[in-house]
Protein backbone atom coordinates (compact mmCIF):
# COMPACT_ATOMS: atom_id res chain seq x y z
CA UNK A 1 0.00 0.00 0.00
CA UNK A 2 1.13 3.42 -1.01
CA UNK A 3 2.23 5.48 2.43
CA UNK A 4 -0.54 8.73 2.44
CA UNK A 5 2.34 11.01 3.59
CA UNK A 6 0.98 14.29 5.09
CA UNK A 7 0.36 17.07 2.27
CA UNK A 8 2.61 20.61 3.73
CA UNK A 9 -0.34 22.28 5.14
CA UNK A 10 -1.58 18.76 6.82
CA UNK A 11 1.81 19.02 8.75
CA UNK A 12 1.61 22.69 9.24
CA UNK A 13 -1.41 21.58 11.13
CA UNK A 14 -0.25 18.67 12.79
CA UNK A 15 2.74 20.58 14.41
CA UNK A 16 0.86 23.42 15.48
CA UNK A 17 -1.46 20.22 17.48
CA UNK A 18 0.87 19.00 18.78
CA UNK A 19 2.85 22.04 20.38
CA UNK A 20 -0.27 23.49 21.24
CA UNK A 21 -1.92 20.52 23.20
CA UNK A 22 1.55 19.57 24.98
CA UNK A 23 1.64 23.34 25.82
CA UNK A 24 -1.95 23.52 27.38
CA UNK A 25 -1.44 20.11 29.25
CA UNK A 26 1.77 21.49 30.92
CA UNK A 27 0.31 24.79 32.30
CA UNK A 28 -2.86 22.90 33.87
CA UNK A 29 -0.48 20.04 35.00
CA UNK A 30 1.82 23.14 36.35
CA UNK A 31 -1.04 24.86 37.56
CA UNK A 32 -2.50 21.98 39.56
CA UNK A 33 0.08 20.37 41.02
CA UNK A 34 1.26 23.89 42.64
CA UNK A 35 -2.15 24.61 44.12
CA UNK A 36 -3.06 21.05 44.55
CA UNK A 37 -0.66 18.74 44.54
CA UNK A 38 -1.82 16.43 41.89
CA UNK A 39 -1.78 16.24 38.07
CA UNK A 40 -5.05 17.24 35.57
CA UNK A 41 -5.73 13.41 35.49
CA UNK A 42 -6.36 12.92 39.20
CA UNK A 43 -7.98 16.35 39.10
CA UNK A 44 -10.55 15.35 36.51
CA UNK A 45 -11.04 11.62 38.21
CA UNK A 46 -12.41 13.94 41.28
CA UNK A 47 -14.49 16.37 39.17
CA UNK A 48 -15.94 13.81 36.98
CA UNK A 49 -17.41 12.07 40.58
CA UNK A 50 -18.39 15.29 42.07
CA UNK A 51 -20.79 16.19 39.10
CA UNK A 52 -22.51 13.23 39.35
CA UNK A 53 -25.49 12.73 42.02
CA UNK A 54 -23.91 10.42 44.79
CA UNK A 55 -20.58 11.42 43.76
CA UNK A 56 -19.55 7.48 42.77
CA UNK A 57 -19.07 5.44 39.99
CA UNK A 58 -18.20 2.29 39.20
CA UNK A 59 -14.22 2.17 37.99
CA UNK A 60 -15.00 0.39 34.43
CA UNK A 61 -17.24 3.03 33.72
CA UNK A 62 -14.96 6.11 35.02
CA UNK A 63 -11.98 5.05 32.89
CA UNK A 64 -14.86 5.47 29.83
CA UNK A 65 -15.47 8.81 30.72
CA UNK A 66 -12.02 9.71 31.45
CA UNK A 67 -10.69 7.96 27.66
CA UNK A 68 -7.99 6.20 29.84
CA UNK A 69 -6.96 2.71 30.70
CA UNK A 70 -8.27 1.05 33.75
CA UNK A 71 -4.82 0.35 34.63
CA UNK A 72 -4.09 3.51 34.85
CA UNK A 73 -7.42 4.91 36.95
CA UNK A 74 -5.78 1.89 39.36
CA UNK A 75 -3.12 3.32 39.78
CA UNK A 76 -4.00 7.05 40.59
CA UNK A 77 -7.36 6.34 42.60
CA UNK A 78 -5.14 4.28 44.69
CA UNK A 79 -2.91 7.36 45.19
CA UNK A 80 -6.01 9.58 45.44
CA UNK A 81 -7.26 6.99 48.17
CA UNK A 82 -4.23 7.27 50.06
CA UNK A 83 -4.45 10.92 50.17
CA UNK A 84 -8.01 10.55 51.69
CA UNK A 85 -9.75 12.21 48.45
CA UNK A 86 -11.69 9.36 47.78
CA UNK A 87 -12.27 5.51 48.64
CA UNK A 88 -13.12 2.32 46.81
CA UNK A 89 -16.28 0.14 47.54
CA UNK A 90 -17.42 -2.99 46.56
CA UNK A 91 -19.77 -3.63 44.05
CA UNK A 92 -22.67 -4.39 45.56
CA UNK A 93 -23.63 -6.50 42.20
CA UNK A 94 -20.69 -7.71 41.31
CA UNK A 95 -17.50 -9.10 43.46
CA UNK A 96 -15.15 -8.15 40.91
CA UNK A 97 -16.64 -4.76 40.48
CA UNK A 98 -15.24 -1.60 42.46
CA UNK A 99 -17.28 1.86 42.86
CA UNK A 100 -14.83 5.17 43.54
CA UNK A 101 -16.41 7.66 46.13
CA UNK A 102 -15.87 11.38 46.26
CA UNK A 103 -14.82 11.95 50.04
CA UNK A 104 -15.63 15.38 51.69
CA UNK A 105 -11.86 16.68 51.71
CA UNK A 106 -11.86 15.29 47.97
CA UNK A 107 -14.91 17.51 47.55
CA UNK A 108 -12.98 20.22 49.55
CA UNK A 109 -9.76 19.67 47.52
CA UNK A 110 -12.19 20.37 44.31
CA UNK A 111 -13.72 23.78 45.53
CA UNK A 112 -10.20 25.22 46.50
CA UNK A 113 -8.72 24.08 43.08
CA UNK A 114 -11.86 24.84 40.65
CA UNK A 115 -11.12 28.61 40.55
CA UNK A 116 -7.50 28.67 39.24
CA UNK A 117 -8.00 25.92 37.43
CA UNK A 118 -10.52 27.12 35.50
CA UNK A 119 -8.79 30.34 35.48
CA UNK A 120 -6.18 28.44 33.35
CA UNK A 121 -7.83 26.93 31.13
CA UNK A 122 -9.78 30.12 29.94
CA UNK A 123 -6.24 32.53 29.92
CA UNK A 124 -5.06 29.62 28.04
CA UNK A 125 -7.55 28.19 25.69
CA UNK A 126 -10.67 30.19 25.52
CA UNK A 127 -8.82 33.33 25.68
CA UNK A 128 -7.23 32.88 22.29
CA UNK A 129 -10.40 31.95 20.29
CA UNK A 130 -13.06 33.71 19.04
CA UNK A 131 -16.57 32.67 19.86
CA UNK A 132 -16.44 30.96 16.02
CA UNK A 133 -13.14 29.17 17.13
CA UNK A 134 -14.83 27.83 19.74
CA UNK A 135 -17.38 26.30 17.98
CA UNK A 136 -14.71 24.52 15.75
CA UNK A 137 -12.88 23.37 18.41
CA UNK A 138 -15.67 21.16 19.51
CA UNK A 139 -17.18 20.10 15.74
CA UNK A 140 -12.91 19.02 14.95
CA UNK A 141 -12.82 17.28 18.18
CA UNK A 142 -16.23 15.92 18.61
CA UNK A 143 -15.46 14.16 14.93
CA UNK A 144 -12.35 12.99 16.03
CA UNK A 145 -13.15 11.66 19.39
CA UNK A 146 -16.26 9.72 17.81
CA UNK A 147 -14.52 8.37 15.19
CA UNK A 148 -11.95 6.88 17.61
CA UNK A 149 -14.70 5.48 19.98
CA UNK A 150 -16.29 3.62 16.79
CA UNK A 151 -19.46 5.27 16.19
CA UNK A 152 -17.72 6.78 12.90
CA UNK A 153 -18.09 5.13 9.64
CA UNK A 154 -14.69 2.89 10.37
CA UNK A 155 -15.55 0.93 13.95
CA UNK A 156 -12.68 0.59 16.38
CA UNK A 157 -14.62 -0.16 19.77
CA UNK A 158 -12.12 -2.47 21.16
CA UNK A 159 -9.76 -0.07 20.62
CA UNK A 160 -10.18 2.19 23.42
CA UNK A 161 -8.05 2.11 26.11
CA UNK A 162 -11.14 1.41 28.99
CA UNK A 163 -11.93 -1.88 26.75
CA UNK A 164 -8.79 -3.53 26.66
CA UNK A 165 -9.01 -5.53 29.74
CA UNK A 166 -11.73 -7.68 30.59
CA UNK A 167 -14.98 -5.47 32.16
CA UNK A 168 -16.61 -6.17 35.40
CA UNK A 169 -20.43 -6.15 35.34
CA UNK A 170 -21.50 -4.21 37.99
CA UNK A 171 -23.23 -1.04 37.62
CA UNK B 1 -11.54 38.17 41.78
CA UNK B 2 -14.59 36.67 40.17
CA UNK B 3 -13.83 33.12 38.60
CA UNK B 4 -14.90 33.39 35.12
CA UNK B 5 -16.72 29.93 34.85
CA UNK B 6 -16.88 28.54 31.78
CA UNK B 7 -20.45 28.87 29.73
CA UNK B 8 -22.08 25.54 28.83
CA UNK B 9 -20.68 26.51 25.17
CA UNK B 10 -16.85 26.48 26.29
CA UNK B 11 -18.08 23.11 28.44
CA UNK B 12 -18.74 21.27 25.40
CA UNK B 13 -15.64 22.23 23.67
CA UNK B 14 -13.57 21.64 26.68
CA UNK B 15 -14.90 17.99 26.86
CA UNK B 16 -14.66 17.17 23.43
CA UNK B 17 -11.12 18.45 23.43
CA UNK B 18 -9.85 16.47 26.06
CA UNK B 19 -11.65 13.45 24.63
CA UNK B 20 -10.05 13.91 21.15
CA UNK B 21 -6.30 14.26 22.71
CA UNK B 22 -6.51 11.53 24.80
CA UNK B 23 -8.14 9.45 22.05
CA UNK B 24 -5.36 10.36 19.54
CA UNK B 25 -2.65 10.21 21.88
CA UNK B 26 -3.58 6.94 22.88
CA UNK B 27 -3.92 5.62 18.76
CA UNK B 28 -0.02 6.95 18.30
CA UNK B 29 1.16 5.92 20.59
CA UNK B 30 -0.20 2.03 20.76
CA UNK B 31 0.58 2.24 17.13
CA UNK B 32 4.22 3.07 17.98
CA UNK B 33 4.52 0.89 20.20
CA UNK B 34 3.70 -2.23 18.68
CA UNK B 35 5.54 -1.71 15.71
CA UNK B 36 8.55 0.24 16.85
CA UNK B 37 8.53 -0.24 20.91
CA UNK B 38 8.49 3.05 21.76
CA UNK B 39 5.60 6.14 22.62
CA UNK B 40 5.17 9.08 20.68
CA UNK B 41 7.41 11.55 22.58
CA UNK B 42 10.42 8.95 21.61
CA UNK B 43 9.65 8.67 17.82
CA UNK B 44 8.90 12.95 18.29
CA UNK B 45 12.83 13.14 19.13
CA UNK B 46 13.70 11.10 16.53
CA UNK B 47 11.91 12.61 13.84
CA UNK B 48 12.93 16.19 14.53
CA UNK B 49 16.64 14.93 14.70
CA UNK B 50 16.14 13.06 10.88
CA UNK B 51 14.62 16.92 9.65
CA UNK B 52 18.35 18.50 10.16
CA UNK B 53 20.98 18.45 7.84
CA UNK B 54 23.40 16.76 10.34
CA UNK B 55 21.06 14.66 12.45
CA UNK B 56 22.32 16.70 15.60
CA UNK B 57 20.59 19.25 17.60
CA UNK B 58 21.72 20.57 20.97
CA UNK B 59 19.48 19.07 23.76
CA UNK B 60 18.05 22.41 25.19
CA UNK B 61 16.76 23.40 21.49
CA UNK B 62 15.43 19.70 20.98
CA UNK B 63 13.36 20.53 24.64
CA UNK B 64 12.21 23.99 22.74
CA UNK B 65 11.38 21.92 19.17
CA UNK B 66 9.51 19.25 21.33
CA UNK B 67 7.76 21.85 24.12
CA UNK B 68 8.90 19.48 27.06
CA UNK B 69 11.10 20.44 29.99
CA UNK B 70 14.83 19.12 29.62
CA UNK B 71 14.44 16.39 32.35
CA UNK B 72 11.79 14.56 30.37
CA UNK B 73 13.88 15.17 27.73
CA UNK B 74 16.96 13.39 29.58
CA UNK B 75 15.41 10.54 30.80
CA UNK B 76 13.96 9.47 26.83
CA UNK B 77 17.14 10.35 25.49
CA UNK B 78 18.61 8.10 28.14
CA UNK B 79 16.77 5.71 26.89
CA UNK B 80 17.02 5.34 23.19
CA UNK B 81 20.69 6.08 23.20
CA UNK B 82 21.20 2.76 25.42
CA UNK B 83 18.87 1.23 22.73
CA UNK B 84 21.69 2.71 20.03
CA UNK B 85 18.91 4.86 18.09
CA UNK B 86 20.96 7.97 19.25
CA UNK B 87 24.06 9.51 21.05
CA UNK B 88 25.07 12.06 23.14
CA UNK B 89 28.32 14.49 22.25
CA UNK B 90 30.09 16.85 24.43
CA UNK B 91 29.16 20.13 22.65
CA UNK B 92 32.19 21.78 21.23
CA UNK B 93 31.66 25.74 22.90
CA UNK B 94 30.40 24.49 26.44
CA UNK B 95 31.37 21.79 28.58
CA UNK B 96 28.20 22.16 30.57
CA UNK B 97 26.46 21.90 26.76
CA UNK B 98 25.13 18.03 25.12
CA UNK B 99 24.49 17.22 21.83
CA UNK B 100 21.82 15.01 21.14
CA UNK B 101 22.73 13.14 17.25
CA UNK B 102 20.57 10.28 15.29
CA UNK B 103 21.94 7.07 14.14
CA UNK B 104 21.82 4.66 11.88
CA UNK B 105 20.22 2.65 13.20
CA UNK B 106 18.20 5.38 14.43
CA UNK B 107 17.56 6.59 11.03
CA UNK B 108 16.42 3.12 10.13
CA UNK B 109 14.14 2.46 12.54
CA UNK B 110 12.40 6.29 11.52
CA UNK B 111 12.24 5.07 7.91
CA UNK B 112 10.40 1.35 8.67
CA UNK B 113 7.83 2.98 11.28
CA UNK B 114 7.21 6.03 9.55
CA UNK B 115 4.49 4.50 7.27
CA UNK B 116 2.37 2.76 9.71
CA UNK B 117 2.73 6.16 11.74
CA UNK B 118 1.44 8.38 9.22
CA UNK B 119 -1.12 6.23 8.72
CA UNK B 120 -2.52 6.02 12.18
CA UNK B 121 -1.94 10.27 12.40
CA UNK B 122 -4.18 10.47 8.90
CA UNK B 123 -6.76 7.89 9.67
CA UNK B 124 -7.45 9.46 13.00
CA UNK B 125 -7.44 13.48 12.14
CA UNK B 126 -6.90 13.85 8.83
CA UNK B 127 -9.10 11.42 7.00
CA UNK B 128 -12.35 13.11 9.54
CA UNK B 129 -11.43 16.79 8.54
CA UNK B 130 -12.70 18.46 5.79
CA UNK B 131 -10.01 21.00 4.01
CA UNK B 132 -11.87 24.05 5.99
CA UNK B 133 -11.27 21.99 9.38
CA UNK B 134 -7.59 21.59 9.01
CA UNK B 135 -7.00 25.45 8.45
CA UNK B 136 -8.77 26.08 11.39
CA UNK B 137 -7.19 23.36 13.68
CA UNK B 138 -4.17 25.13 12.49
CA UNK B 139 -5.43 28.58 13.44
CA UNK B 140 -6.32 28.04 16.67
CA UNK B 141 -3.66 25.62 17.54
CA UNK B 142 -1.21 28.32 16.40
CA UNK B 143 -2.89 31.06 18.22
CA UNK B 144 -2.57 29.15 21.73
CA UNK B 145 0.56 27.57 21.19
CA UNK B 146 2.20 31.10 20.36
CA UNK B 147 0.18 32.44 23.45
CA UNK B 148 1.84 29.84 25.92
CA UNK B 149 5.18 30.52 24.51
CA UNK B 150 5.07 34.11 25.44
CA UNK B 151 4.79 35.63 21.88
CA UNK B 152 1.36 36.80 22.16
CA UNK B 153 -0.04 39.62 23.96
CA UNK B 154 0.52 38.07 27.55
CA UNK B 155 4.21 36.89 28.10
CA UNK B 156 4.69 34.00 29.59
CA UNK B 157 8.46 33.42 28.06
CA UNK B 158 9.93 32.31 31.38
CA UNK B 159 7.51 29.84 31.80
CA UNK B 160 7.42 27.34 28.88
CA UNK B 161 8.54 23.81 29.75
CA UNK B 162 12.27 23.82 28.33
CA UNK B 163 13.43 27.24 29.91
CA UNK B 164 12.77 26.09 33.73
CA UNK B 165 15.97 25.15 34.43
CA UNK B 166 19.10 27.01 33.98
CA UNK B 167 20.59 27.02 30.01
CA UNK B 168 23.79 25.96 28.49
CA UNK B 169 24.74 28.58 26.04
CA UNK B 170 26.82 26.04 23.23
CA UNK B 171 25.23 25.50 19.96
Amino acid sequence: MTTRWLTPKEQRAWRAYIAATLLLEDAIDRQLQQEAGMPHLYYSILAHLSELPEHRLRMTDLAGKLKITRSRLTYAVTRLEKDGLLRREDCRWDKRGSVAVLTDDGMAVLRRTAPGHVETVRTALFDQLTEEQVEQLEEICTGVARALEGEGERPAADEVPWRRRSSPSCS
